[in-house]
């Protein structure tokens, strides 16, 4: 089956909707006072990516391009996406909208990384993420993921 | 109650103890990695800390003493702890022994940074940490929350 995946807007009812979901934290708490002081539109666009059934927003993404010169995970430094609060409501897993959503990731044809949760390690591996090699002073608690397009020219950390 | 603060030592028994716990991850397998490839020691001193209650690892949490040329938080620039992985095992949860722990990395006399989960937050609003201003390209997909000392000189983002 396939999803339309969007570009979500900041407005009153997206923000509504974020809360349902568990990774709701001060980024979306930031979007919210940024809308009420108004210092950005109703609508802008968010770095969110989405999945609607009908009107309910039912699995959503965060994603950001980093710049290739604060790239301090493989060689030679190139941009990459950083993809995080990937996220499926309850009802709605097991269905592919979490594939979805990172496969539309894929398709920008950048390297992504991401920081898994052990318990969800199964899901990336399927999603041909692999770690990188844990370094303290940069990984701290995260546990790097990165998947690379084809024929990507790193080598690898 | 009085708990004992130790310093966890990367060795088999440490660990295996490791396993025990939720947030078990890169880090910990890198450590068991760097121990079978004797790149480190049986012994060697770990960034973890932790209390043990009989023979029993019961809580823990790893620290990170971050230098002030890579403090993107608070002006003017200072050295920071970056505290993860703050865990204490079910059966012991509500004994104080998580807050004997912030109270040990407070006694280091800097400020100290996490990274929340929002669930969390009222066990970290006790501690006294405080959220600063969310900004996508820093924090990702993090809550960084901040606690300072007494009279520590900065001006708050």
């Amino acid at each position: 089956m396939e999803y339309k995946v969007e570009k979500l807007r900041v407005n009153y009812k997206t923000l509504e909707e974020f809360k349902r979901f568990k990774e709701y934290g001060l980024q979306e708490l930031s979007m919210v006072e940024d809308l009420e002081a108004n210092i950005i539109d109703n609508d802008s666009e968010s770095p969110f990516y989405g999945i609607y059934f009908g009107d309910t927003l039912v699995a959503r993404m965060s994603l950001y391009r980093v710049e290739a010169k604060f790239n301090r995970y493989f060689e030679p430094p190139h941009d990459f996406l950083e993809l995080w609060k990937l996220e499926v409501l309850p009802d709605y897993q097991n269905k592919g909208y979490g594939k979805a959503l990172v496969n539309f990731a894929k398709e920008m044809g950048l390297p992504i990384k991401t920081n898994a949760r052990m318990k969800s390690r199964g899901f990336w591996d399927k999603m041909g993420f692999t770690s990188v090699h844990y370094e303290m002073a940069r990984d701290r608690g995260e546990n790097p993921l990165f998947w690379f397009p084809e024929g990507f020219p790193i080598e690898k950390d």
